[in-house]
């Protein structure tokens, strides 16, 4: 039973074949393959408009090379205080921009809110050289806790950052289970409610390491090629990624695992919903839940082979506190994740309660 | 005719057998996955010690990370003139080291020599903190002109180097190509030639993209994982890198793609020699050649679909110089060059002296 | 009426006539001077201890220098959210430090509470490489909210960070007035207490340009030398530092300086505490004054000549909070400000209270 | 006899008194003083022009800083092998740039030639990302062997610089002593030449720690206060610049001090040229003097009281070779030099060769 993060998996088998067809064959290096250039087509089309892509092994790598063209070293970026980027991501972003700051949005109920914002704005410090001042947003879609922005509210803060100076940033590692789970297109998503450059996650649904960044806005990807460079991130055989962004976009094929993944999570949260010492502490909207459950039942079920993580408590929304006894966890489910590992786990959670431990 | 580099195939048929292996479970992320590890083992062995190994993806990212346990911010690293890390790297040295300087070693003929490099010692200045300190020096295994450096050359510069406190990397991106072209050990050549870390490539000589980092001198590994993970080249499903070694240290297949290769660049060496017109720059130690060749002839190749690259005269040995009318180039082989290849470039050039352009 | 920073003024006489002394005469260069040796023998008695001690000319640079030897790129540096270091010192401590983080401290009422401080320990993530690891503390001294932490108070918070094994900073900007409303000596304030390094200034208290950088932990001093080289910080005619040091440090001239700027802030706060509708934040103990007073009375005061700045409200304690018309300002007293400053300025607040604006 | 370098002074008296009247107003901080606008006014009546101008305390820091405006992270700065910025400034361009590079242009008689830089750009590598693209050249004024350029000389590498893309970067450490040994205004030496951004040293001819970075092209000063106050060189009481830059420029005083120190040179030159066993590596041009003596000599000279440095052997013309028994030395005369002290060092020459040591 892996529900410990979609990236458990390997790439999914359309992936890996137009992967082992890319291999056979002669080609130039350094994304001059064509498969490189056609996976960049793919894009303009699904996007439906011109950009400048760019791809990398890591979601890090994405969004620090993708951050580092929108701030000088002097000025921060703001994001949400539990955002991947900022908690989990080492100082990544400081190498890469050289040396800017990273500023985190406290507050919100798993989601950065416009309130807590234009709050920021208020209270910022403006005295330059000396404050520092902020010139990049960062949403992370899905959210750290897994809920999805509307493509209305990234609209909504994207024009409180822009008003402000700031260009946009999406940290889009779970962007196919975003879009999975609401009703816009990823043009909507993105460039129409002003975001400036997209970091779009392979990886975790469906690839084995692709992660494309995306300008929507050109005039910022200047440099980018050079700082990938530097940065050890220009692969010779590009066709690694090319490959890859091709079969995962080819016939939709990136939306389906995305919505296998976003059902199953579902269907484990219509089920967990009814058990009454279990809590969901926030809606499930794509392919993460976050669960209060008792500690003992924690420690049966992985008794029993089930893996998943703890999660930090830091995270919970204000009105929620874990008694003793409770522990607070999360559950991924991935394009792989097949039927009979969610009724496992929930039988064993049944049995559980039938037969508790002391 | 595909001679433009060692990086325009795509893995070997083995390495990428034991990938589509791989990506079939279920595993944990970053490196904690039986692949990884077995490959971990396997190098133990192959190396005939304890060692501290990392995967990442290019060799840029694996040199520039190894070089910066290697020296402080205000130190500097040695390397021949024309070295890949000095000359193709762009500015990665310094992103990774916090801002160290290459230093070049200008002279020999085709390879670092003790003299150039003890010369360095001598007239390198010493009032610190004003003047810069060497801490490490780079070999660049086979050479940036496709020379070997034997284990005994290998022994010297090191000798030389640890006598004034430097540490010592060898960036090996062309390593079994080296191996295969001389009668001694991975180990002979390497730990017990005074080598503090490899850089060992897989990408150029059978697999898609994959570079090991390899410290013999484990306490030089200290924040390796750290420098790794902030440089966004921890990959979250690990065995894209563990599986690729395993599939290629297997039965010595890396030794068998080396050699093919290094073969098929000798019997072009061969060919090449008994033409008048064409001089070939150093003896072909390896799988690459660099030749000198009229300038008419590598039109006429290229106009047959012949692929390679002009290469720097700067680089030239200082007895050789070029004339109005010739052209230096350079060849690469692969473990992939098929007898078929080599012939058509031969009977090509033969076909262009029999009927020359004007 | 100059109430706006205690760098409003020049230097001391007997620090200028010192500095006009030492530049007379020939000497060595780069420190290797008389003065800079005596400045240090003077601190070594000062804080009866053996010390490594450099000279910089900014509190910026001298925080920023001292902590980039405490921890590594990928750590972290905790500090009060209104630390200088965090707020106004654009992103210097990245700089110099390669890329650390720097991580606030939130709440306390104008200083870092042992609470606040363990808290953070507790929520901190520990999944390494991924997450920040902290490995420095930042104590502020006096506080950014003009409060004095005790030796007694230093300690606790020194104990609290050894044992998560983080070394000790403190931005000693304003040390000077901290030992003049203290009874302790420098030695208990600081490596008696477990500072591991000072940051001594002497600009803010007498000196026209000068930070000590105070290493009572030797070991931690590597590399400083180097650090300050390459940081541009190391003047040629060392003189400039030393003899300000030498005149700064003499038969107490140093202490005197600050008393009477502390002097001069209590019976300004004595004035001020007397009248209705004004409210200092928090009680003055050293230099600084933090008051809340009418919107119309800062308008008439400056119209009279008075400066000073309006200061932040996100740094008041949580239980004031501003009315409409009010405002919050800070008023800063130097070791230069003269009885009748503070009169003039009492005696225009009378003023404005007899007669108020409309 | 004090002829190790011109930062063994003090300050001139008149820059002294000048800091002295600075130092006993009330005024802002952070060069909001009256000395730092007036400083800045002086400066532009002096260049003829509009400018940016900022000071700081070192000659590293002031081109540290410049350069780190001119060039991106990934591009290179040209500079001559020996020039001070590549040989004795640690690796503080590295750090202010984000991890540039420095490439020395190799050749030359003690100066860069416009030969050898068109040499550089013949054999660059052009392969971007991969290659290393220049974008700055700096040229030393007077140059690290004690020759000056002229406006001729200035305008023809510019021009070669400005055909590649580069912009140009002008280190005057000793500017004063250029232009006191030429017969033309700083304005054609700098921008009328090309010049973009000069470093004009004032403390090694008469300040006490004062270097003004002047931007002819007010383009390329973007960012500089920012770069500034992060490297911690934005200094609190601005007046300690301000107020030298003032007295250092009233009356044409630098330039008194500047023809001072050349003259005594000059002297010193013509006593030394007159002696067999004493050779001149160099005219003498400004207030440099290279000198290959006896060993013997320098032992006998340093015993009475000399003091001057050995010189690297590196930076002597090709068509010079030191003997065994000879040393390479350089003396530098200063504005505070005396005609005695110059006479008493002949004198002690003298004495030597009467009655040479055995």
């Amino acid at each position: 039973m892996y529900f410990g993060s979609d990236n458990q998996t390997g790439a999914s088998s359309k992936v890996m074949e137009m992967l082992a067809k890319a291999n056979s064959e002669y080609t130039h290096g350094y994304g001059e393959d064509p498969w490189t250039h056609q996976a960049i087509d793919n894009l303009k089309k699904l996007f439906e408009c011109d950009i400048d892509a760019f791809f990398v092994a890591t979601g890090t790598a994405a969004n620090s090379l993708a951050l580092s063209c929108l701030v000088q070293p002097w000025e921060a970026i703001l994001c949400h205080s539990s955002a991947h980027i900022i908690v989990d991501e080492s100082t990544a972003p400081e190498l890469f921009t050289g040396g800017s700051r990273m500023l985190p949005i406290v507050g919100g109920e798993g989601k950065m809110t416009p309130t807590h914002l234009r709050s920021y704005f208020k209270n910022a410090g403006a005295d330059y050289p000396h404050n520092l001042c902020a010139k990049a947003l960062s949403i992370t879609q899905i959210s750290e806790s897994g809920l999805v922005y509307s493509d209305k509210e990234v609209g909504e803060l994207s024009r409180i950052a822009k008003q402000h100076g700031l260009s946009v940033h999406m940290d889009g590692a779970r962007f196919a289970n975003a879009i999975a789970s609401q009703a816009c297109t990823p043009a909507e998503m993105t460039w129409k409610a002003g975001v400036d450059v997209l970091c779009l996650g392979a990886t975790k649904c469906g690839a084995l390491g692709l992660e494309a960044v995306i300008f929507f806005n050109k005039d910022l990807s200047r440099g980018f090629a050079q700082r990938r460079k530097r940065a050890g991130h220009l692969v010779s055989k590009g066709r690694l990624f090319g490959a890859q962004m091709v079969g995962w976009l080819k016939d939709d094929h990136w939306l389906e695992l995305a919505t296998h993944a976003n059902q199953q999570a579902s269907k484990l949260s219509e089920s967990l919903s009814s058990i009454n010492e279990i809590e969901l502490a926030w809606p499930v909207r794509a392919n993460e839940l976050f669960v209060i459950m008792p500690t003992r039942l924690v420690a049966h079920l992985q008794s029993v082979g089930a893996e998943f993580y703890e999660w930090s408590e830091n995270t919970l929304p204000a009105n929620i506190n874990l008694s003793d006894g409770q522990t607070f966890v999360r559950l991924v489910t991935s394009f792989l994740t097949q039927d009979s590992q969610c009724e496992l786990l929930i039988k064993s959670i049944a049995n559980y309660f039938e037969n508790p431990s002391p």
